[in-house]
């Protein structure tokens, strides 16, 4: 002890036990001096008397260039929430490189099987018939089917190719879909390397069939599918939504799906818990899953996980590689307002 | 007219109109001289006195040895069932060298994505959380997901590994799982050029997360998964039914989903339909679908153009190349009763 | 003894152990009682002898109907030779459903590796340069890299699509080509579900930067690559001949790439051994290969396997899984004349 | 003129004809201010009097702390020729957020196919009986095929894996291959999420059947497959070596060709060119390529693509995402020589 590096666990609202194996905690405090927050937050006292010495913070603790001034050897900050807060000088870290590592990373491959899993289950109505048959008024073979859709050889549109859209890419693979690819930070031949065809958004709506929405809010493209941009979606397609509620004009969404013009599923919401009385919770053809796509047991030890691995690259003097690093340019515009996601 | 081959289209219960496309009708009527059922079974006088020309039937009527003499050009007899039944004389075809041909490719791949829906859906308990939403108790983030399985990474068992096997075997590769494959008329060496893992049926049953049941049934294999056998099944473990009722022994199924032992989904039973007050109607943990997971429109339409095909390779003098073609060795085993399902 | 079904083993010119290894050999004799030839060709007497209680042959013995007559038992003959010979009576074969399996499928890999091979080698032009380097004569980087040709985003063409052409398209797959087939047996459909494009064969050369030669000989398809379908294809192409120096007119292979217009690799010819003054023993853009792509000790032991599995399948009571089997439709265009090619 | 942003283009040994196409060129010229070198290296002061308004520099021109301070407006430097250079201040440029940027990846399509290549035809002996061949002296079938090694089902071991083994590892994804990987720069995990085994050096090399060199120098690792490390692979397996010749003891390397141990392939080498009576010259298993594995057109006009893709997305305020980003760990750890390999 002491001759370890110092590292702040400071991971409020989340828990280390939850995103750390007991396995993983023991190899992790061989490495370093881990001084961790007993219980919620960490106090601001406590955490800056660490500051001196740490090489890096596990958390999302509040770090104005003050507090970043304070902890001369600081390598590196792990973000354990998903989303970026603006509670950091990320100005001062950049020109000092101090990583800051996401790990959105980690909830990719769950949030990808979950995303063809509502694909599949609205394109065929398998929630839908279900729900008949508890109620003894299933439908057999091929009078339920009259609407099903086939995901082999359809064509898909994925509405963002960050993480998020490379896990799922590789899903549909077997099933031979033309995949369209919106996303306005990417060159098209970038996305033209994952063997997908770049288009204009008007493209991707009138075209697909299935459409995943799996963007990121920034602080540009809030609500940037909206009246005019479902009127240009094929009746009978599939709209799954999978990042983030704000997006999408909801209620729009809602009104499509209530008029019988597309199928949707969702696992975000404009608030959660969603209204008791609210609507949607009536509709046949809306998929509803309460946020569940990517926290499952396996995807949080995960992120311990990630954290051990790029903590130990760093300290050997090598470049981090699991998790994602923030950039200059894009930081400022991810604005994810702190969900109190994991309570 | 006259000039054309004669075919004979007899395809009750099924319906021509169901399984052939105007488009590939009109083809079909340029290629042959087409003598329909104009409704429901063809009567015995008319269907007789088509055979001393017709060079292939399209449906199940009965064949007996006397009816075969009749019809001295008969090459192909296209089965649009999906069943075999016990009313063709089927060695005197074998001597004559009249294929008889199965539709049952036909419904593979929508089969195979409905497969692969279930084990998401279960695993990830999506129809379950829906019904909760629907109800004003859902659960957000977390705590549903406590007992969520993931299909990325794991073992997967394969129960029978014909058709049905082969179009799902590629739909999981992405998922990286070991597959395990147990088929007693297969060499192991067959199932490895798949890049399944060939084992007996128990072990399949005491290490995969995930079983799929695509056994069709045979005189040999009645209910051969029963109470021992679920007894090998892990706790935890998400079974799959898709392919025949009879091949479990299905209140022993129902049983172990009822004690949580295991999870399930079923597309087959006993009796279809259902009794109103069967208790798995109830069950939390048992996805219920009414035997629909074949029967899209699109693979009936996929029907009458494999007919054409294979009629087509005949007419040339050339073996037909789509359908399964029945094989003296096994069609005796192949003993499915004539389930009245296309109704 | 006696006890076991009798099998009789007369595989000349091919060698029983050459294609089944030690371990296999002893699993057979374990099975069955084998009536081995002891050198080269079994005597016709020693032959007969065995025929009344023979369930299988294992060789390329004349069948005549007279000696088929006096084996009531066979139920199957494997061909170990790849090629069909017109000495058996395969009408009285598909009468009494007496199998008649081939061995070619042994060899699918091993070819497929080498096209491929021969593919990326030409196109890289990697033997010629391998060349000039021993003669002190190597040119760096850019220099030799003008006429390079990618796979990878090609267009390729395959003229047959049977077991060799269906062994090759996975081998593509990573390389994203565009892959055209024409394969005159075989319907559109059924060359789309493997992900390829059917087009006709004049469409397929004048598109295709790399053709691949995969056909079989037969009566009908005897030089049918000939000056006028060299015509067609683009300055630069290369023209991959993997299955029978038969089917091209191959004076005309060889004054295309003579001319510059192709380059080509080979590995079957015309005659075998080629005469030592062939001229295109020294063409510098023609890659020479002696028979030799399929012929590797692996796939020589696969055939053994192969015998073993299907033979276990047969005694049984069930279908043959692994080898081909042989066709009333086609059996009689496939013409092969026996090459001596074992020795 | 003077409105759009200035970028200078000094890319020699590199030419700007080579790596960009005129269309591209065109393009970029819409886009930005271009000042070009006219023929070879851009005069010293030309280059400066340029700086104070460039925002984008192509080329390896020296930039020490000097010339960066006088161009304010700077924010990315390409770097066209695939090594990185010990002549710029890094350390400021890091500070200041500049990229730096790599053209490596232009090049990783096209070597990974050669390296494939080369696996295949030392793995079968295709050039080598082509030699034979040429010379009359051509072995049929199965006598040049006694040494022969399949890749399909091989145990395949990468040395490195950076860009060039992630472009590789798909290709070999259809021969079902073992994939073992050696890189001390990347986490365990990293490598799993690949599909390939992480192992060390030596089990890698003592396992391995296919060993494949595609690790970069650096000032750590030269020489590091040295008379031990050869020591521990298997006879008869296939050593290919694309990266840099100083990775491995060179002389080892060709003794043991010599020896009869290992079969070889070398794209590179420790002089290029290499002496006329070097004798690996003469060596059979050897297979000579004169550094021509990433270097065709293709790959080169890549380049101007990438430089236009990562161009325009820093002028719109994004970061780069096609080119390689150098990282302040690894950049003064990677040392390779300036190659004059574009003459």
């Amino acid at each position: 002890m002491g001759h370890k590096p110092v590292v702040i666990s400071d991971p409020y609202p989340q828990q280390l036990e939850r995103i750390i194996s007991p396995e993983k905690k023991a190899q992790l405090l061989q490495l370093v001096d881990l001084k961790e927050s007993t219980q919620g937050r960490m106090p601001d006292r406590e955490f800056d008397s660490y500051l001196g010495e740490a090489i890096a913070i596990i958390g999302q603790t509040p770090l104005p260039r003050k507090r970043l001034e304070m902890a001369p050897h600081l390598k590196v900050i792990f973000n354990v929430e998903g989303n970026f807060y603006q509670n950091i000088d990320y100005d001062f870290c950049f020109q000092r490189n101090i990583y800051i590592l996401n790990c959105g990373g980690a909830y990719a491959d769950a949030v990808a099987e979950m995303a063809l899993c509502f694909a599949l289950d609205v394109g065929r109505g398998v929630t839908r018939e279900d729900r008949l048959f508890r109620e003894g008024r299933e439908r057999y073979v091929l009078e339920a089917n009259r609407d099903a859709v086939q995901l082999t050889g359809a064509t898909v549109g994925l509405i963002g190719f960050g993480l998020l859209g490379k896990s799922l890419k590789p899903l549909l693979e077997p099933f031979q879909c033309r995949v369209l690819v919106y996303d306005p930070w990417l060159p098209d031949n970038y996305i033209k390397e994952y063997g997908c065809i770049p288009v204009p958004l008007h493209e991707l709506l009138s075209k697909s069939t299935f459409i995943f929405v799996l963007a990121g809010v920034t602080t540009e493209n809030q609500g940037f599918i909206g009246e005019q941009e479902f009127n240009l979606i094929q009746n009978g397609s599939i709209f799954i939504l999978m990042s983030r509620a704000a997006v999408v004009d909801f209620d729009e969404f809602v009104k499509r799906v209530e008029a019988g013009q597309i199928k949707g599923a969702t696992d975000v919401f404009p608030e959660e818990p969603l209204p008791k009385n609210h609507p949607m919770r009536k509709l046949d053809n809306m998929l509803l899953s309460p946020h569940r796509a990517g926290g499952i047991p396996q995807a949080f030890y995960k992120i311990g996980e990630m954290i051990i691995d790029d903590l130990t690259l760093i300290m050997r003097g090598l470049p981090p590689m699991r998790m994602q690093q923030a950039r200059p340019e894009t930081i400022k515009k991810l604005c994810s307002r702190p969900v109190e996601k994991h309570e």
